[in-house]
């Protein structure tokens, strides 16, 4: 049966995103419930927009993403499933699942709307309980999502950030932090080969410079160095310290990155 | 098979609750073995009681719920294992199952003493291990409860504060604080009905009240707002911020819900 | 199917741990996958080392030990596979691996470099997904660990600090630190009795001492006391309170047990 991953800013200090396990496992007793993550700041819908698009398609086919970061919960924002080719995404309509979604191809957009599917009585404050935990059991049993509410023609999409190319440099701006204080940039690594240079430097600052190398002990310890991260994008590091909380960077933060000069 | 639910105080930092779910599986290896919490403030037996009694409900019927915070371990309280109409409770006898207990009909009560069902040697300091997890994996393979250890008559009770109501008002006291800072109280949403009026205030202090709403995006970013709670209770909170912190509200503060004037 | 448990420095904020798990079940749908810890010190290798030698034991015969402390990820250092009487375990090859391996059989050491038991493209800084949680699903699912790469000789060793013994007394070193703030020491419980005495005292510092007890609440609360913890080592813990944190005790600081004069 499915695997139903969970991804949420619920912490892990109380019972919230244990209780979502109870629910499937009530509803669904065979699926496969996994933790994605629970860790994500809380409100935070662009982190995690990011970290969903980072992981999900590591997952197996079929697996039912369920993603609650929703500040907005019990307001009239919409609960909507997604179905691609490879996935099915539950969550609030407020742009959370759309960095995912753009690497998938969308097969089906509904409104979660069919109370039959639901907890009840659903509570305002809790929704990914009452709503998206039960509906996501329900697709697991096989309940089509035609079923779950009305087919949507939109919804919403969180702008990103592109960077920018000119004449030997690509200008960007850093939209992760993780927990290790690594910088994630939007920089996809693809691009530097445009620089078409074997040796780049990163700046995050005026006079705030570094190499870009390929891992993070390419670098002595306690060292700035940009890297092409597991996510796809460049990324800032100190080799052994926490480069956001170090070099004071946070997410929106420009970087340029550019040729080194050959000596 | 069961599902095994575990709710402890162990924290995710050590290998503690990984040795519970590693126990389970080696002897119960078709066990769903699954994590309610592990995030409860250490040694808070009030928090593990009110966090258990918010959540085991929407387990399956039939899920072993362990529930470990012991900072007796060791000394004179006794294991013990408790069955419901719906459930097995696995704990010590130091009143943390006892809210949960509240909404359920006691089927069997007995005392953990049957050493066939430790594991042995049996530490000091790490019942959780020795004894809860293994024996909940004997429960999940069919042992019988009785076999167990002896049928008790007692176990110990948490007292439950309960609320006072006047003409017009109710007054509570602040009982579990969530990691977002919500401040849950322990007026019922369903008592609110008797205040007999659609608008309804929630004070804290003298001169320190907000409005009773639906849900926290009722208010502007940064004001409080109380909402009835997806456990059922009144909550404070602050729309996008900590009540607890910036109020300064802890565990036992008073509050008082009353009328709000028309005007 | 087999179970692969994961104990790994990645933490619980990001999406980290939580790909190791979609990996997993992308490549082997029915292994059991579940958390040892994700929350030990960033870059710690003995923090890491001891936990996995404190609880891989329990585990059930033949689970998978992914182990992913891995500063140098993406140099030289070598990932390895190492099977014992009992287990399998990955990870990298810093010493990590090597208190747990003290307590088994080794039959067989290999390097990971069959590419075909990859993610691909490697990245250069997450091993953990690309390399080892994608080669213990290929394990789970039956592939021989002799296909994983070239048999080794050697793999590194981490020094275990010995305790040395006087007439009357041992000396030794506190050698992990808990989320509680318990000291664990390198003094195996069973070396006590050497000393031949039923009152021993502890000692973390000049005229700063406390009793060996057999549980924490032996004491009052907020009282050093010195136990025989659940890995089979003398902690010093303050009842109710941290002790690491309030008696100012680092991994490496030292300590003495010796007879208490009976009075």
């Amino acid at each position: 049966m499915a695997v139903i991953a969970l991804t949420t800013d619920f912490g892990y200090a109380d019972w919230f995103a244990g209780t979502l396990r109870g629910v499937i496992l009530a509803l669904a007793p065979r699926a496969t419930v996994v933790d994605l993550t629970h860790g994500l700041r809380a409100g935070d819908i662009r982190a995690g927009a990011f970290a969903l698009a980072a992981s999900c398609r590591f997952y197996p086919r079929g697996t039912i993403h369920v993603v609650v970061v929703d500040p907005g919960v019990g307001s009239q924002r919409r609960p909507i499933a997604v179905q691609t080719d490879d996935y099915f995404f539950l969550g609030p309509d407020n742009g959370v699942l759309s960095w995912a979604l753009r690497q998938q191809t969308v097969k089906a957009m509904q409104a979660l709307e069919n109370q039959d599917y639901f907890l009840r009585p659903i509570s305002r404050t809790f929704h990914g309980r009452d709503i998206f935990a039960s509906a996501a059991a329900h697709l697991a049993r096989g309940v089509p999502i035609k079923e779950m509410g009305p087919r949507l023609k939109q919804i919403v999409h969180l702008s990103w950030p592109e960077p920018t190319q000119t004449a030997g440099s690509i200008r960007g701006q850093v939209v992760y932090i993780d927990q290790f204080g690594n910088a994630i940039t939007n920089i996809e690594a693809a691009l530097l080969r445009s620089l078409g240079a074997r040796r780049l430097q990163f700046c995050w600052r005026r006079n705030q410079c570094c190499r870009v190398a390929d891992f993070y002990q390419a670098v002595p310890a306690g060292t700035p160095v940009a890297v092409c991260g597991s996510s796809g994008f460049l990324e800032l590091a100190i080799n052994a310290g926490n480069a956001a909380a170090e070099l004071r960077l946070k997410v929106g933060s420009p970087v340029i990155v550019s040729r080194r000069a050959e000596r």
